[in-house]
């Protein structure tokens, strides 16, 4: 993603995030103390961060005098009672600033150490992991930027920049030579096309219609070898479908390119990150 | 919530995560195929459903002509297997609206579920279980409606409807009374006012002082149970701290009115639920 | 409010109320004067200052080049002749901000005029004088706050961060104890509760009821001097009902705690302000 | 002003107002009754109806379910105890909108109500009443309305429909001659050029450079005639400059053919409107 | 137009026409590189200037940290192979904002230079070349401005700054005469009327009643110049029509004041600009 | 493009252009005429349509009680004096709502009819004609899908759904292979990359680096004949580069697969078309 598009994400999601947080009167409690104040983040467990931009913007947003300064960028890692961050400024911006602030990166640093945790696995092999589209409404940029601070790729953004044919699709058309005819007359032709193949001859067929990808959706290991086997280079190829911790090494020794997880999003807990104002 | 809240909450939403999905040229795969079609949205796990209005504003937002119909309604139960709702319309509009409706539906179902088990645990006594403001960036409303389909209760919506004194406060005014007298000072008389505490020696400064709702924060269990005794119906009592499902029922049993968690929305996975075409 | 509700408040606004005049080509009179000028705001009569926020926020949208001085802030007095602001700067920008940025200040120091004289009438008393929700639409954060310039107090926002019980909920309740424990029922417990009452008889119940604050709606003074006997400082008192300033000081001797006058943005007359170009 | 924009405006200010008054959790009081209501408005005092297109959009906006009957339509005149509209639906829909709905009755009936005062002192002759731009900042193309709601005329909309040049152009261009032709050659042919004169020489220098439309400001009404006699038909002639009730008569039967009025909008109170519930 | 509104416009349409080409991951090929270039906007062909205020706002908008030189202001000439523009800073937001700010200059740029060839006939005479509303939807303001830098005169810029009675309306109201009266009494005293007239016969009726600007419509210039001395200065002058390059002159020589031309904006082709890095 | 995509940009479109035209009091001419009318928007030459949605859109947004009837679909070809929509409605709708809905209709159908007359030369080969990213600020998605109305294809969308290494990237890499390596690493494995080459050399490089689409840059026919041999099917071939008209049957018969062309959108005349009140 470019600095501007995950900047500009971050503002916007920011400006969504303090609207929650400050309607009517702002924050009743904290705007009544005056004064300066300082802050830091620390880190209560180690992880990988994400989420700096929206935690920047949050910042800018509340109050463009409170100064704000990373000590660990987006990507970094930490470990726990590691300062991520300080804020220096008004005391009431700080308190109107913190749980916001913190929700991002809270939230986008524990997609960013799964994913970290996931990419380890596959050290040593050119097996790269993948996000999916499972994101939180509202946050896909910063989730699918997240899994790259975590040292994954991004895969497709949405519907529109990859055409991906899926089960559903070849059903329609009556199967996989067809579907990706159909497709391709409608895709421009810069648009790639990606083929979901559930068996080996779903495979072949995939591949004579010329599928530049192929993703091996749900099947076990050792099929997975024989369809890696299979392609020979021809394609890019890819498997998805519940894939845990535990099974990432396997798929990336077989040789696979891509592994999508859809849990970097859907399983990723919060880390445990606060905000301590300092004497 | 207000339906009227929670339904706008749930449009805006729909329409931002649709905008993440279907930029530039829409869907550069399912558009171009024709037809009507029909699917099932499955339960593949047991839970509470949330999201359902999300779910609904995400496919009136792809195409009106899609029609939808609940068979499962927000705070319902099901079982794996369960068909929670179908799908009746264009085949292209189903696929668009697929991934964004789902991502609502796992997300909040999660959340609910949570909830629903943490509500469980306190069966039999007075207490409540709420959530609190560590929720996803833009998914406030949702998230806080979910705890409640869980059967929890909301707490306050952001920093502007209910004043929350904790120690950053404190530590500015120079002790619980100043902190109180200023912000009571600074608030409307309609606003509500809330103390945390963190010793008992504070506890009696605040109820002194007025509060009329306490918070027992990071309190062991028997520090609890006296905090209880001391306050003597005079105020609320809320407790919260990393309190994981395990510890609920002996604080439930310790006569608290409030257990705020966390957990419900930064721990919940995302429910596996499916969307089936038929036929 | 915050400060940060306040300027965000103002800048809204600002950009509305610029939209209204500067529409096609935008000033079609003033534009094709070239060069500098400054000019002063000057009172006709004399008042309390309230919006000036809205006033910087509009000459700065129409022109960051302008610079605007202000000699007299939100809140404070001032005397028929007095020059409450001056500006710097583009000949053409004066012109387009004129308008507009007066329209702000005549508007909302005509309502914090009118409040300071209510609340001469309580000198000496612990009662205070409160906005309500008579507010002109789109203008509900800056009239709050100008009355809270005039030395009010602002009572709740909205409908979302104060819970109400009037007569009509009790009507709809079947009588005020239901209504109470209704409106308890689906509040977050942070939210407090006020709740009329239109005779003794209702204030017993809603006494009974928990109610930690009451409105007592159109009673006459005798009968305020009575409930607030018998409240006894169980719960805070408010009065309201067509309060016009000849009544505030016999109620305000009475003991309530706040007296809510809607005539304070219903009835108030925009204060007198001009501006003048110098030389 | 056409329909179109009229109910345009309708739409964006109650869905700004509403927002005023609904954020977080919406009406954290109302919204826990069910069933349905009857509610009417009803007039308290008499006046000349406004604001009905403000008052459908913000029930519409509320619940599309809520039924509303207009009994008296804008410009429409009534006295107390008249209903002027009812209302039919949810009851927790009729509690959301009453009080954001009514501020638009109150205020905008209150501008046209005041407006019919002044135009019933122009009867007989042909002198029209004129709205000014001194109307609250967001609701001026509805106060526009209002006024012509009152049987007044609306005036230019804002700087970008109608070129006025004031005395700080004069000054600016170095007289009125040089001033007219300044302006005409920025504006386009089709814009109008209205002249504002302090001194019948002045009057002649506008005259002789082309105006079509004066601008006698705050003259006397002996000052008047004359500049009216002097004019003789080659232009429009419009009076302003404070004018009161009490000297429209006398400036109407001087011949003018506009009596603009700050006043309408700015001293307009709002007028005594309000909704009771049925059974 | 207001510099104002020229640039607000310019930034309006910047915004909007960047997030057509920078959604999802924004330029991706591009923003990969990293490091600071230089470009130059250079003329490949000879023009006239228009679109520097957009061409501006882009730059600032893809990265602050972008400088740009403008060495042609707005209705500057140039001739194929002159520097317009100069442009350093990152190499990745350099090549983010190249098309899109091309895209503004060279369609503005088209449209003032073709502007500027028929301003070129009218040498000598007092007539002017106007724009029409028949302007590329949602770029107005700019295409306006950009018969003006040509050296055009932009007319009305809606349907709401100026009054023009068409066939339509004349047919609609049973003549010219009941037209004009129709549409004064609906609009206010501050707008001008100006009527279109296909026939000498209706131009007589224009006069009687009272228009002040006619519109000769289709007219051959044996008939314009023959209404031109029938108007003998009473209104102004204004043709239009399908009024090609060549026929300017005849009709400026006619005596009329306006001569309005679709083609401007309908028939002018790109200029052709190009963007070259340095080094 | 999805039709949902085509209709919503058509929306956004329709409104924005309206903005343009009515502002302030909307239609001052047109909008004093009561009573309902019928219209025809007739072709005053031969042409293929484009941008019936935002027609329909333009129209619907004007008044929902206008009902539009469409003769001739998009992509649909016709002659001088076709009728090719009708409308039906409040006579004041259809003149507010006539120059928008046809500045649409012009623009789009002169782009779809021009791109018609480029497709037509490649009658008989297997060349696309495609549109580039030179459209009209903020009319892309129309503007390409004209294109496609007019047989055309619509290349990429932005710069966000297909990546284009163009001889900047190259010069910045320092090579083909380096620039293809470079972008590779930074855009995700289902965005195709194309290569942009001036030489064959630089061609064998770009597919020896992987390219599977080449855009032959402003090469003569006979180096673009040798490149599509060398390439012998193992990319899609482009060419691009001022194609002008007569060049467009040689290049397709030389056996490219796309042929892009700037002059779709830069240098299409409006069509003529006009709307005719009936009776």
């Amino acid at each position: 993603m470019s600095a501007r598009a995950y900047e500009e994400a971050a503002r916007a999601a920011a400006r969504a995030a303090l609207a929650e947080d400050l309607a009517g009167y702002g924050d009743i409690t904290g705007s009544v103390f005056s004064g300066d104040g300082r802050a830091q983040v620390v880190a209560r467990e180690a992880g990988v961060l994400s989420g700096a931009a929206a935690f920047v913007a949050t910042v800018a947003l509340v109050d463009p005098a409170l100064r704000v300064e990373l000590l660990v960028a987006d990507g970094g890692r930490f470990v726990a009672g590691d300062v991520l961050a300080t804020l220096c400024g008004p005391f009431a911006a700080i308190l109107a600033a913190e749980r916001t602030g913190l929700n991002f990166l809270c939230r986008l640093s524990g997609v960013a150490t799964l994913t970290a945790r996931y990419v380890a696995e596959t050290a040593g092999t050119s097996a790269r992991i993948a996000a999916t589209r499972k994101t939180t409404p509202g946050l896909r940029a910063l989730e699918k930027q997240a899994v790259v601070h975590g040292g994954g790729t991004p895969h497709r953004f949405g519907l529109f920049d990859g055409a991906m044919i899926k089960d559903n699709h070849v059903a329609a058309a009556g199967g996989v030579r067809a579907a990706v005819e159909l497709v391709r007359s409608g895709a421009a032709h810069v648009h790639a096309l990606e083929v979901e193949v559930d068996t080996l001859d779903q495979l072949d067929e995939a591949l004579d219609a010329g599928a530049t990808i192929v993703l091996l959706d749900n099947m076990d290991t050792p099929a997975v070898r024989e369809a890696v086997a299979r392609i020979g280079g021809r394609a890019l190829v890819e498997v998805s479908g519940g894939v845990r911790l535990g099974r990432v090494r396997e798929l990336a020794e077989a040789g696979v390119d891509v592994i999508s997880v859809g849990a970097l999003t859907t399983r990723a807990p919060w880390l445990d990150l606060g905000l301590d104002m300092e004497g």
